[in-house]
């Protein structure tokens, strides 16, 4: 029995179904009682990819959340490392509202290990850097990845992993992904047989956050 | 399918098999794909409950860890939110160790909002403390409860309740409960539902945390 809601966002814009719907699928495969439904940020096809698209994003990533609040969904689960308007939200919101940057961050927090980030873009996201501070000792991204769809490609795979490896080579114990298009392709347990490390995958990381604190079900 | 299998230690000597079992079972019916075998520690029939006790206790969670790890086990989850051995054990095992406590501080920390800790002894555990640093805004113990046996009274249930109410008066958003015997009676839904807070089980938290990284399944 599906006992709760989760509106799960999507910060690009896209008309496949399959696309919209395939984070909250994984969710839903791994935590069958929850119904999560899945709704995207209108007029922004190519996503979240700098500060002007970011900040373009906020206010839609915000109206879609209290629609989904308004509809009776019992929390929220932002599906980007970017933490997209999850501070907006925080504290307006009623029902608890995740980030997978800043929940990724807090899981590889759990092992008190010297933690790497992986990501696909040039910073370390904000909210992932809150929260690791000193705990975070390297960063980095695979070369000639630029966006989730380089990720997809097998030098984009192989060029993953050989970063996985270079963090791994500084004393890394825990590797936090900065990036769901790495959750896409379920690159985490690769990464962690290749590596022998713990590795959080960002989805898993907000979709555990936000059914441990889930006020029924379960218990 | 079984397909990953933790090993869980209860830090009090016990040889009712439903007491030993009860917190292993609860994250057997939350995670139906994982096999969780639990084990406790010899000769402390009373548990943790001063620095004395822990200090005894922490070669005796070591030992069963490394014999879980040598059978062949995917992770440890240590089910006290004193984290006892949690320390001892990160760079020694190569499956990865959680403890209650800086499992909860750390989902706690994933909401971004001030954190109150709820606990029954009188102070807040040591690893709770390096997770939440300045996040944490109040902390409090119910009134007249000195161990889990008291929880399970009304009156125990009822000050628990008073408590939550009392770090809500303060400012506190998210509640972090600093005792596992807090999830062995189920009352963070209660105190959630009463109190319109985001609180965190530390029995979920730890599963939480520890399933997100095993390597195998759900993927």
């Amino acid at each position: 029995m599906k006992t709760q809601r989760i509106g799960l966002i999507r910060v690009l814009t896209t008309e496949d179904k399959d696309l919209l719907e395939l984070h909250g699928k994984k969710v839903m495969s791994w935590f069958p009682e929850l119904e999560v439904v899945s709704r995207c940020i209108p007029d922004q096809p190519e996503g979240i990819h700098d500060d002007a698209t970011e900040q373009m994003a906020v206010p839609k990533v915000v109206n879609l959340a209290k629609e989904f609040e308004s509809e009776g969904f019992d929390g929220i689960l932002i599906s980007c490392a970017g933490d997209p308007a999850v501070n907006e939200l925080k504290d307006v919101l009623s029902i608890p509202v995740v980030g997978a940057g800043r929940t990724t961050a807090c899981i590889a927090l759990s092992f008190d290990l010297p933690i790497g980030v992986l990501g696909i873009t040039d910073e370390v996201p904000v909210g992932m850097k809150a929260v690791l501070r000193d705990r975070m000792i390297a960063w980095t991204k695979p070369s000639g990845v630029t966006s989730t769809l380089d990720l997809m490609t097998p030098t984009g795979r192989s060029n993953t992993l050989n970063a996985a490896e270079e963090l791994k080579q500084k004393g890394v114990k825990v590797i936090a992904l900065a990036c769901t298009g790495m959750a896409t392709i379920g690159v985490a347990p690769l990464i962690a047989k290749e590596t022998g490390l713990i590795v959080v995958d960002p989805l898993k990381a907000a979709a555990a956050a936000l059914w441990t604190v889930l006020k029924e079900g379960g218990n």
